[in-house]
């Protein structure tokens, strides 16, 4: 009677709040002129392997399948984006500007906002360097918040770069191969106990807690900052060095954005990953790109919490759910005349519900009610005319059933309404 | 660089064409008054298996996870329809009419018209015996594919009944248990030659053969037709008695939609299972039940072989793939001035693009236009005035930068026009 652990049944009201995140995302991500594309829920698991080392595998839905091949639900869509990119970027003009709304999987340890599925926004563009480009990136990702009602007293964009760290370990004379343990070091200081990022950090430990602590300057964040503040968005982001995202393919931007009272998960997260595209195609083909993506738990969690988004998020899934016009049989022999109408009616684009049996008048205009309906149309003794009933304001009037149309479409003042 | 073989990669095209599909099939089951719904596309494998017997489970993608779960990724909606239904159908008044949109897969041979996964709209009416109940779900069925621009020229519903079959079975005095072999035995016997079929049937092959060959006569499918009359839909169906449907679940009602061409497989098919839900849940909730699946890979494959129907699908993804704007940036210097009216435009719904780095003007129009935007806004010598030009009539005009809105709005007509 129960899902599989970790996975969710989306009963009707939650599935309208699914769809209302989707709709958001899909209508921002297109304002911006990314326009949308979806890979398969199952690759090679090769794919995940070669991006992200053999530790991924013990995170995934991973199987071998009855040809052999060893498979996965995908955790996530980069390696699919890049080897799509990778097989198909010629038919496409620079910079290519992507979205996508899809499920991902993992098998992990159920936790609050984490499940073994969730469905994620995931936008990209791809063949371009310039900076610019990174400013859009972070600007489309505050707008999708902001259209979900969400303010900056509600979340905001931590943004950091992997070059300012990467630039002071240059500085330091500090071993390339290891500056990966130094940026996992870095990533995990705010969790860790001082002591024992020290450990980790060795000889580096003092002069990193000092930018730590101090913030960080960096000029390409400020320029970042400023970007944003020509879109008058700069009240959105915070530059904090903290942030360097625990992958290892990001170049250069990185950031998360998390809840103001810092008690959700991070609800998005991305950046530059400029190498990723050539080495997953094995260096076939190279481009520049940049991403983030935005799961739907945690946004839910957020929207639920902060009262302007969620009474939104309520008008909009009443208004999505409702129906236009109930038709109320109050006579049998008008059955059939109610039928021609109903399906005149959604040939208009209409919707429109009426009881498959005989139903008491009363329950009838009540579930007419339930439904949100706007108007009810009454088939019965005032045949051939129909009674029209508004049940918003209980007006009643009449007209032929064979010109109900005019009435119908004005009250409605558009051809369908909802 | 390919997706596993039988898994689609959605590019862009692709991808619109998919939403399309998805658009139109929420569109009208909406217009007649369902909800909604979604389940888990992994499953344990027992739901499966309960429900079809071993056999299916030699069709599925199924393993053992790595809680030593048996799980499946979905082949159909049906048996978690029944699990929700099942936990949940307290909470709704009854009739249930539910829709919902998925994926699914099955582990077969690769074929035209069959991959390893494909797209799914269902549609089922739960807690109604009425007969009204059957010719709402066939009318629903009719009217999606009606939506697309198909017409009674382009498919048609070959519909049948069970209990034609098992109310014969019963004059016959045939022994019960073998009813099901029987039905199985017609279900085939268009695609097997005669001699096997009679083989099959036995002793009741020249019966039933004569009712195939004269097609069968029934009252209750003369009902049906009849109620589809009155919306003026009878000529979408043929009574066909040959129709039984594979699957041992149906109970009464069944029907299969084709192409009149006879050319493609089945686009969709349905019926009545008035004992599923309660065989699902052990009997401890019993709900007669109806409901139809159509794919989106036979349907995509006639609306593209259909002229009406392909030039209206091309129609509705060019208008929904277009941009509205596009910003000429003439001028670097005004490249903040753009940036802020780009933010004002998209705040306002509007979708807007513009170049992310210096390119030159003439290629920034070509741009424009290969986007699709009804209007190019350049920024540059005019300023603090813009230039305005109407990209399809190629007029041009000229407005201050802070007054732009008044004439955009006046250009699109409403407030947001994509």
């Amino acid at each position: 009677m129960q899902p599989l652990p970790g996975f969710r049944d989306f009963l009707p009201h939650e599935c309208a709040t699914r769809n209302y995140i989707f709709t958001k995302w899909r209508e921002v991500a297109r304002r911006y002129g990314l326009v949308e594309w979806e890979g398969p829920v199952l690759e090679a698991t090769e794919l995940y392997r070669k991006k992200s080392g053999d530790e991924i595998v013990g995170q995934l839905f991973n199987f071998v399948d009855k040809g052999e091949r060893e498979v996965s639900l995908r955790p996530e869509l980069t390696p699919t984006l890049a080897r799509v990119v990778a097989a198909h970027e010629r038919e496409f003009k620079k910079p290519i500007k992507w979205f996508s709304i899809g499920q991902f999987f993992r098998y992990e340890k159920q936790q609050r906002g984490r499940l073994r599925e969730h469905f994620q926004l995931n936008c990209d563009i791809i063949g371009e360097t310039d900076f610019s480009a990174d400013v859009e990136l972070i600007a489309l990702c505050i707008d999708i918040l902001r259209a979900f009602g969400l303010t900056e007293k509600d979340f905001v964009v931590r943004i950091s770069d992997r070059e300012f760290w990467t630039d002071f370990l240059r500085q330091q004379n500090f071993p390339a191969e290891q500056w990966d343990a130094v940026l996992q070091a870095i990533d995990k200081s705010e969790r860790e106990p001082r002591e024992k990022s020290a450990e980790k950090l060795g000889p580096l430990a003092d002069p990193i807690f000092s930018i730590l602590d101090d913030g960080g300057q960096s000029e390409k964040l400020d320029r970042l900052v400023d970007g944003l503040g020509a879109r008058d968005l700069a009240q959105y982001v915070d530059i904090d060095v903290r942030i360097v995202r625990g992958l290892a393919y990001y170049t250069g931007t990185v950031f998360e954005v998390f809840d103001r009272a810092g008690k959700l998960r991070a609800i998005a997260g991305g950046g530059r990953y400029d190498n990723l595209i050539g080495n997953l195609s094995d260096g076939s083909v190279s481009q520049p790109a940049l991403g983030f993506a935005m799961g739907d738990v945690v946004l839910g969690e957020l929207i639920k919490e902060t009262s302007t988004a969620r009474e939104k998020m309520g008008n909009a899934i009443a208004a999505a759910n409702k129906i236009d016009i109930y038709i109320v049989i109050a006579k049998e022999e008008r059955r059939s005349d109610a039928l021609a109408q109903i399906q005149h009616l959604r040939d208009r684009g209409y919707r429109v519900d009426y009881p498959l049996t005989v139903t008491k008048v009363a329950k009838q205009f009540q579930t007419a009610e339930d439904l949100g309906a706007g108007l009810a149309l009454l088939y019965g003794d005032e045949w051939p005319q129909v009674k029209i009933k508004e049940l918003a304001t209980r007006e009643e009037s009449r007209a032929p059933h064979d010109r109900l149309l005019d009435k119908v479409s004005k009250f409605f003042n558009v051809s369908a309404p909802h």
